[in-house]
């Protein structure tokens, strides 16, 4: 029972077939190989979007921080969320690539920037002066790091505030194919045609071994990126097997089947995480449980070797109830939810 | 009336002599010259802190940023008040210099920080495994961006926290000599007997013209800092005109001196804000006011040319009462502050 | 009959197998998984050094440049080849990743460094002053960027100088592989008992997908490492898929067998060469050919279809002969090396 | 007598006024100050460029720099002379401010880059590919490293080269005043009207204390420049300081008197070294004389006292005749120059 993350499980079969698949002979290196061509163009189909360019990372610390390295100029401040996985779990990346980007946070329930917060930091920050440094950018995540979505009016207010301030909005799509999935949206729905400029459009979380594509709707966005993924060694030279794995995951809506299962799991956790007498974080809309446990069921959960992190203070053992996160993955075993459920039930 | 910054004034003229004094002749470069011996060693003395390192720099921002490289290694996270200098007012400075560390913003009443606050936050800090990065290091202001100071027993407690996490104790005192001023403390006390263990010691803003200077008490901590001084353009080649700066403000107490005057035309301001019905923001412990006055008076002030900043919302002008700050210097003529404070009465 | 590069290849079947054979059910991510800690045992075992400390990066750039940021403090200089990988190759990355180290290049026949040319080098980068920088770290390739070997004799001179002067030897293996199948050494004969401090053990061109481990012999020298790989998005959070590439290669000797394979149709090219009225423009003692063939065997051959790199200038298209780079693999078809030996006979 | 560098000499005493002239009152900081903006002009009338931006800088390795971050985009390669200033004496400062820039070093007798080398670089450059980087820009110094010129016609050949190539040429003009009082030209010839996108005009070795300035003659170049300058800690908060500095060396020609007779004394030593017997290792057309002298002469003049570097090799002081530089300011006394060249004589 391993709720840890969704990058515990492994990759999907169709995931490894595809690296077998395109392992014969030898092709160019460094993305100039025919997997590397049609992973390319399957993204662009599926985001509708022909003119975007396609470029892949094996993580996601790498796809987002190239982003704002890209967008973010000398002096720049980047608006996130002050619970963003770019602030919070990439140890610094951001500011690392950029050179010194200042991430400015921002607080909103549910793990959502809200529109007023954001239009109250871009005015501020248009008058910082030199000292302030320039509005630069806007990240935000997708589905969120409170497992909440933003819908496409939403994303589009930030959009507008973002533009309307002349910077970009850039979204950190780890687990972006479980907001689709709860959204019911169509990809470009959620992104170019609501003002996203760039997203990180995440494979690993969704069923991949190490895979991310970095999508720019306006290829003017993307002049120089490939310097910067080679300058920070994210240039395979055998690419074909990083294509491999996106292509595989957005062929025949495997993607969003792995997301739908996902997701599903995770309501039936917080069914079960309510009939036992625990409350809800967060509403639950992609493939995480933000909640409280009654003491006890945490107490067996954990005697049961049911792995989990306690949130979002990770030392909160003593307290009752117990505050934790439960993620679920494409490969999260039915039994295991049914068996946690449970353990829970007491 | 010039009351936006105390680095709106000139340089005391003890300190143009200096210059002049020690122009003729011809001297090796790079700091070996006798004039920075003798501003070394002076200001050891005035430390009593025979073993300490001094190294000189020309702006604040740049001897911040320079300790924040040198002390926070990769993955580091800086610990500072979420008003703080570094955080607010250098441009992403810290974050430039030091390769990306992660500068964790800390609440705290009147510009400071708490105890419980750091205690709290240094735990965090260090149970975020690799993805939240690593403690490295705390800052502190001392004067603070609110005018207010920290005693030496205040600043005690936070070193002993720090220290308690394994990491040093940075101040950024660019208004060290007007909070040494406020407390009537030895520097040693406000310092490396409270636990500091290096200390940006501000000219600037005390009468130097650009000179600041960086305090290593702990000789070890040091080591190779000249190296990030040349390779981000900080050594003047002709460096005794650094050193000859902070010289004449260390030579016969004028640093203090200085200080004691800008802090007591912000006392004097302050009475006249209350007399004219405001209301301070913070207790008045150092040279600058931060207060709310009616906005009669305001536009009585700004009528007759008066400069100053609103703050903290720069863009508060239409509110009432204003929320202002104002800072004296060494310079600032006593009949602007009349003059104001006349002005503020109606 | 592609000998444009050694990453032009795939991956062996055993590297798939092991991706497949570690894939099932949970892990913990980010390394702590049983898979890393078999495989960071299984390289241990290798070069018998018990207490080495091994770290994974997917590109041959980021180990190297990884390594160069570790052990190059602020304003050092990195002594290498002019032919180097991290000079000629990396698109800067060395220079970013240490925050701007200087890479100071050396001549050397047959892309060897001399013993001579390092200790002048060194003995001037020690004179150099503030201005100058200071001695870093020497870094060699082994094989070399012309398919020669360094000796575990050279080896040795060049470390000595290197901690004669208080800094680090580091060797990219890229090709360690196909360096130890020439030598006929072990691999701790090549490294740390002939002074090597880190190495990047090169698995990519080796037969991996995309994987590489780091090897700090003096675990000393791996303080605060991982934070380095997470800030630069080198941690992946599925890193059995990373390690899992590197236990295939080192179990049972697979990457020995392949490099001799590779070397050995290296050999054979050699012999074609030299038949066809060619010349070696270095000796071939790895998988790579440097070699002038006559105008007419490069039409023949490029008119079949082979692709190769002219070396060094990579636009010598009209010279007679011309200079060309062959590079095989461990998959390299025999029949191609067969067929494009004919084509050079004409 | 001391010919170490022209940095050994102070400021001229109208820098002096000029820093007490501007020093009374409250001016608002960071440059909108009236004294920046009269420097910033009358640097533009001396270039007859009415659309150069100007800023100004403490030190000359900030100013180059700054200027290579500017230009040099991710993956960018710098060519520059392998004895340049940028290459060898700022301590890797410009791979530091340009987060990786790869400095490609082309050799050059006199210390002059020649139109073939520079073509065949770029070339080069041109073709590398991810790997080898991208073409950014190109920097000479004018007056070069070894006391030699470019001429506008020379100058405009390399810049005709970077343009063709589609990068900016930069000029270190360190010793900008030494190169305009040896060559005769007016600034813009030399500059802009031969092609030159960027130059750091010295001050400091001319007679300011310290300061230089960049100057933009395309001003759209210099976007977001300011916000570099302050990252990186280069914003005088009372930046009338500076500006005076350059200001007072503009006005009446100061600066070429200054350069002229520094240029005189070098020329005079290059007289007294050739009558002794020595010998000029590259001609003497700025303030420092390249020349080796026999050993005695040597050896009685560091017996009397007098200071130089020996050159290029700083540990030749046991070779016969000796390799040295003189340096000549613009405060060098005749009676050095005449004391030394009696020395030299024995």
């Amino acid at each position: 029972m391993n709720f840890a993350s969704d990058n515990a499980y492994g990759a999907h079969p169709a995931v490894l077939r595809a690296l077998a698949d395109c392992n014969a002979g030898a092709v160019m290196g460094y993305g100039a190989d025919p997997v590397t061509a049609r992973a390319e163009a399957a993204i662009r189909d599926l985001f509708e979007a022909p003119e975007a360019v396609i470029r892949f990372a094996a993580t996601g610390t790498a796809a987002n921080a190239l982003v704002c390295a890209q967008l973010s100029p000398a002096g720049g401040r980047i608006y996130c969320h002050q619970d963003a996985h770019i602030q919070t779990s990439e140890c610094g990346a951001p500011e690392f690539f950029s050179h010194g980007a200042k991430l400015v946070t921002l607080a909103g329930a549910e793990g959502r920037m809200t529109a007023d917060t954001l239009a109250e930091a871009l005015r501020r920050g248009a008058g910082g002066g030199l000292n302030g440094g320039r509005n630069a950018m806007v990240s935000i995540t997708n589905a969120t790091e409170w497992g909440t979505v933003y819908a496409p009016d939403q994303v589009a207010a930030l959009a507008d505030l973002a533009h309307g301030a002349g910077v970009p909005l850039h979204v950190d799509g780890a687990r972006f194919a479980n907001a689709a999935a709860s959204l019911g949206c169509a990809p470009a729905d959620m992104t170019w045609r609501a003002g996203v400029d760039a997203l990180c459009f995440g494979g690993t979380k969704n069923g991949a071994m190490a895979a991310e594509a970095v999508v720019f709707f306006d290829p003017a966005l993307a002049a120089g990126f490939d310097f910067r993924r080679k300058q920070s060694g994210h240039v395979f030279s055998k690419q074909r097997f990083l294509a491999a794995q996106m292509l595989a995951l957005v062929s025949d809506g495997l993607w969003l089947d792995l997301a739908i299962r996902a997701n599903a799991l995770a309501s039936r956790l917080a069914e079960g995480v309510l009939a036992a007498g625990g409350g809800l974080l967060a509403p639950v809309q992609s493939n995480a449980v933000f909640a409280t446990i009654p003491a006890g069921a945490h107490r067996r959960a954990r005697a049961a070797g049911a792995i989990y992190h306690l949130w979002p203070d990770k030392s909160a053992e003593a307290s009752d109830p117990v505050p934790i996160r439960l993620v679920t993955s494409w490969d999260t075993p039915d039994t295991d939810v049914e068996a946690f459920i449970a353990l829970l039930a007491g």
